[in-house]
């Protein structure tokens, strides 16, 4: 037996004292200020945050603001952050390397949305697959493979946790490179799930309110953004007895019609998809349904944007996915004093993960990790989402049992065509990248016009 | 060592000497009459032919032409033809089972192909895969779930062959139901690809002439009409390599215009589907273009019927299946002795193969049987097609090797689907059939359109 | 992200105010004794123990234990213990249920151990493999269907903690049994190779003092009593690093000579054959040495008795096996009031698991459990040691990953063997038994002899 | 459909009328002497024979043999035979390599089988498993990666036919050092087999007379040695009825005593092995029984050498291993006219085998070859032997379907053996090698005795 609570360290805290996480992406705005949000928080870890940006500039105004936190009022962790010049230096000798890469150039967005859809194929986020997703996965290798290669020469054995999509491509390509590589993938998609089933509890187990996510216990399986949950717990009561009750109750599906969400955010997620799956397959999509609907042909098999509307969903236009907000302007007021930074509870997992591998206290999450086992109907070795144990230097899948055929023959397509772009990635084989491709749900296209919509991508991307 | 030849029979000649088959639509005027045909060119085995049909007239008006036939001139084999008016008495005893069902009544033709059409799903043969395919075999598994019974009961230790559509499905449930049955399915498509082959050989090796395409020796895998081959030889001589030429003087693909062949027949093929699909993918897909087409969600992902004719091939309509042709009055024509029969070559294998059976000749030839190993990366005992080898008593399929991940993804969703049909019917379960139909290539629909068709189909074909 | 410490609980406590625990084998002195210690210390839960033994009497007498001990100063549980008459009424409506069956009568341990040594089969234990295991395991097997088929009429949701040997026979019956069914199997024996990783890490790890045991984070993979393990951590410390210093300091092995124990206890375990193991296989057999012996062919390859010794262990003598100790006085003096029964902590997971199912308390721990992916190169379905992760109504093992291919082989024999004797058991098929007899490790004699065996054991356990 | 007749050749026969053949080991006096008779007979096809020896002048004189025994009357094949001092020179462009290389030095035979019978392990054959299959596999690792390395080099689209043991090793590191190789390795023993099978036939069968071994249709499966049967026709005869009664017939069994057979031959085989593993577990063991009894623990469990004759055969002590017998003074004869070498029917397949991959005539044998599907339940990619369809240019095996479990458990562990001795002798790692020499079905010996006699036979072997 193995008690799962916090640890009372015995005697010295050497281990984790002294802890240096490298940070690629280090100069993003979002992520990187969520991390020293999170480390500022962190009674029992400290160290140095090494930050690593293509834009310096960005990583040295973070490092600037981290340094500057951690003295405010409130911070208890003891954390140093500097910013480096080079990969190499930024990861040397790193326990933690910590991968949030800073989108591509904005271009490259447009192209991956727009001119998918002058061929009739539209897209609800092209991050993972569809048209967009296969050439962010294609732009995306070359940079994971670097990154793979520095972490074998310069910290080995350091846990790589990466936050960059597409997700299962990006920490695939890290193992392929460098098999030996501990590395995790984080996605926080299933946690909207688990506040849907939160909901639920509320909703339905009569004693229930408040019900926190993260108290929802789910078996989760399948890839990221196309994960899928069959088992979901509350203290003792299976939360999954009321989804026919909340299906009935939503029905008929879709619910909505085109127009309905004209004047609504581009991010709006109403679960349809989900029930709607759930209703087909007896097992609920576990993911935003921006994503879900990407996974099959039936959803997005539209004439014209607003369509998809009928779903409780919109198209994100790639004009929203290029405007950074007000991000820029907010730092300089965090850096000239004129604003505080204001602590919060984050949500995010890394620092936690970070402790649960130092040995502090064991978590459970659900975890983008090579299959070794935890859904054995699918590929061996694919990176694949499910829970997992996570304990000191360890983390071990917990096993999600198979899916039921149909949904297995679905998830296991996404799965051969994400180990054929990475095979077509590393040989920089593009016949081989246009088979994963034609297998994609979304290109029910002549083959004619598949083989024209893949050469116009090339073009356009190959400089990138 | 075995040799392969024909075996001289030692002694007696009591195994061949009174053979019992019996011939499961038995009233069919195609398949029947080739089995005449060739039953009356065998000489070294003889017996008797038990017909069975629905139409037990029909049937009665085959044995009568079949004992004429073996009477007339030129006939060498000894066989008494039989109808009657039980499945169990024509099947008791038997040592062969020859299943040729009689296709549905002509109005589910029409629903099959017509009310898809309806949704925008438009369907080249509809007999195995797409929404035709799906509710064909709802409507076979019920009757070949008898037949298996039968077969347990009164003849268990017989050899069945079937050659009804949809052939998967069909041979599946006899498996399914009577687990130790003996039954191999058979189809003729491959020898197409065959006879590509060998023109192939002809045209590009110096030497060839006249080459045989039961010269091609082909290496098979798949499942029946989405079969393909990744290896040709003739004697000696490596085919495969003259395919790249030949896909290059053929290139562009398509070749052609819609309504380019208007005037042609509806079973016209010019190979084009499958050399697009050698073009992608690199092996050749091994079954006509009307079957291959419907595979995918590519070549049917059309506006209007005479789009598909850019690729070579034709739209069936339902009225060409319906018209049975000429066959009644030649029928009548052979009984009142006003024609009399001629003798051919068929082409078909089926006396080829009990005689094999027997211990007679070895054969090599495709067959559709459950997977043992022959194809590692699909199901497990899921009905598959590849080379066979047939001895006295045994069929044993040759290992034919894994498929390309991507081929392999396209297959393998097809056997899901299928072995989820066969569950389906089995069941009674309309939802689970769902589930396959949901999954099958050609129903790219939004999902409460798929619903709404299903839902049209299921209660139109109800009664039958 | 799922914290894994104590919940608070939400309002109401019905979930774990009225629990029944149905008890099989309840009259044991030993494990018995154990419950009604841990019941009566633990907090949370509370409700009826219902005790079932084929000796009523011995039931009674530890219900009316339980009843004072509740009530004693000191315990804080609230719990009814009743003694049944029938199995049916101890189980029906039980949400748990505990199997610790009486040992079987004391003739079959002496032919158990004492007949296969007038073969010169020489056995350590005799109660999972060898000899000995095998007619254990067929004694066992109808016992545990009765058991099965008992819960699924009466508590088919219970879960159900087997703690009887042979352990994975007995779980797998179970599951054979009634498919649907909840079950685990627990057992001390990797406890023991914690507590020597503890005991090692206290040795070489300079700041460790007192390392507990269950703070050792063990990988274990195998098969009950042939469990290995291959990865070990405390606070972040790799303590397998020390093994080979260890094995150094411990080398030549054996280290003893024939006598050295003979005044020793027959159940002393110097960790010398899990050293030899991990010498030559490089990984750590995980149980005893007196079960590791058994699984191999080596150690036990013996001439007499004493040769053992060697190795720092003994042959228990069937008689060892007979006498019950001071039991019976001990519970007089109890139920006299001439002793008080005093609390310790005992050790056993039993009540935490209870509380862990219930949704108290998160719980990581060994068990016995179906292979659904935990260990994916050992037989899929058959009973193998993982660690698992125990919440709310799951147990999920934790993919423990394969095996190098050596150990593998030796497990997987055992592994088809165990799968064999339930599949025999069942169909009362000795014939099939006897293949996995010949199989057994230490089953190296003679064929005619390996027959001879068979046939005199199945003459003299035919009654039990 | 595919005739398995001889073909008739289109036009030229440039395809067979070139033809060469290396040759390694090609000093031999057995094999190199029946490849010299069957080509000599061979009608269709004609060419050049490399030999290759290290023993120069040996393979000089066979040359001299060839050249003029196909000058002899009653000699129709073409051929021209050269004897070459490179292997290199041999291989250059040959479309066919036959390995049947000279055994090792004569005192490695001595160790192989004397210094194990030290330790009390008895060896009936000594070349495939046991201590002395375990030295021989390390003996010829690294001669067969030269062979493949050099077709890697020289002939790489060549088939190499391989007849040297251990056959699965030495095949294996084939394929491990040349992934692309064709080849195959080929074994008399099942012929052993079908022979029993023939009189059995002629036996029970009322109308069998003369019935061939090659007649008699049989399902093999197993590895090199360890091969099984299951399925046995003869012109539709199922022989496998007849098994029992002929087993009812032969027992008790062992039928003999110690002593019984003290003048016979060294090779004597009366099939009481093979029936008593048919006894056990249900299928007939397919090799000598001299074989037989090496691969399983129970038969050579014996005291001294006499003990081995209750099962009718033999020890073939080390000496025997050594003469060569009247090779050399035959040779002589041969070479000086003295004595005409006499054409037989020599049983070798080797020639039929080079006829039938250049699509000749199609042959069915069973052959050592890698695993990919043929038998399921043994490892991917291991050599194993099973029936296979041999056409031009594709060695296709046929599908042999699973081993009932036990079995399995005792074929898969030495597959397990087989497959880690090839990695430990690419990796040149000796404590990899010990893991499968433990593993070993005769190795029941003290692990400390195991150590031993592992380093004595390295040091004793060390120079080979
Ligand atoms: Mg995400
Ligand atoms: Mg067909
Ligand atoms: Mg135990
Ligand atoms: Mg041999």
């Amino acid at each position: 037996m193995h008690q799962l609570q916090r640890r009372e360290h015995a005697g010295s805290d050497t281990a984790t004292g002294d802890v240096k996480i490298g940070y690629v992406g280090g100069g993003s705005q979002g992520w990187a200020h969520t991390l020293i949000n999170d480390l500022a928080q962190c009674e029992d870890v400290s160290g140095t945050v090494a930050l690593y940006d293509v834009d310096h500039e960005a990583a040295a105004k973070n490092a600037e603001l981290g340094n500057r936190v951690v003295e405010q009022e409130g911070a208890s962790g003891e954390w140093t952050f500097e910013a480096h010049r080079s990969l190499e230096e930024a990861l040397d000798g790193a326990e933690f390397v910590i991968c949030s890469i800073q989108d591509p150039p904005d271009e490259t967005f447009v192209h991956d949305i727009d001119v998918p859809a002058t061929y009739g194929i539209y897209q609800t986020v092209a991050d993972t697959v569809g048209p967009g997703g296969v050439f962010r996965s294609l732009r995306a290798i070359p940079q994971y493979r670097r990154i793979a290669a520095t972490v074998r020469a310069h910290c080995p054995d350091a846990w790589v946790i990466n936050y960059t999509n597409p997700m299962t491509v990006c920490t695939r390509a890290l193992y392929e490179e460098y098999p030996d590589i501990n590395a995790i993938g984080l996605c926080h998609e299933v946690f909207g799930t688990q506040r849907l089933l939160a909901e639920l509890a509320e909703k339905y187990v009569a004693e229930a309110n408040d019900v926190s996510a993260e108290d929802i216990d789910v078996n989760v399986k399948g890839v990221n953004h196309f994960t899928w949950v069959d088992e979901a717990y509350w203290q003792g009561h299976d939360v999954f007895q009321y989804l026919d009750e909340e299906l009935a109750a939503r029905k008929p599906l879709p619910g909505n019609d085109p127009g309905d969400f004209d004047g609504e955010s581009y991010w709006i997620n109403n679960h349809q998809v989900a029930f709607d799956l759930y209703d087909t397959f007896g097992l609920l999509g576990a993911a935003g349904d921006r994503h879900l609907a990407e996974f099959v042909p039936w959803y997005l098999d539209i004439d014209e944007p607003s369509e998809i509307q009928r779903w409780g969903i919109r198209l994100t236009p790639s004009s929203a996915r290029v405007d950074d907000g007000d991000g820029p302007a907010k730092m300089e007021r965090y850096l000239s004093g004129d604003e505080t930074f204001e602590f919060k509870e984050s949500g995010e997992e890394a620092v936690d993960i970070v402790r649960a591998l130092l040995g502090l206290e064991p978590l459970k999450t659900h975890v983008n990790y090579p299959n070794v086992g935890q859904t054995p109907d699918l590929t061996d070795g694919a990176v694949v989402e499910t829970n997992a144990l996570i304990t000191g230097d360890r983390v071990a899948p917990v096993t999600a049992g198979t899916l039921p055929p149909e949904v297995r023959s679905m998830v296991q397509t996404h799965v051969t065509n994400q180990e054929t772009l990475v095979a077509a990635g590393f040989a920089g084989d593009l016949d081989l990248a246009f088979r994963a491709f034609c297998n994609d749900a979304l290109v029910t296209v002549q083959p004619d016009e598949a083989k024209a919509l893949f050469a116009e991508l090339v073009a356009l991307e190959r400089d990138y």
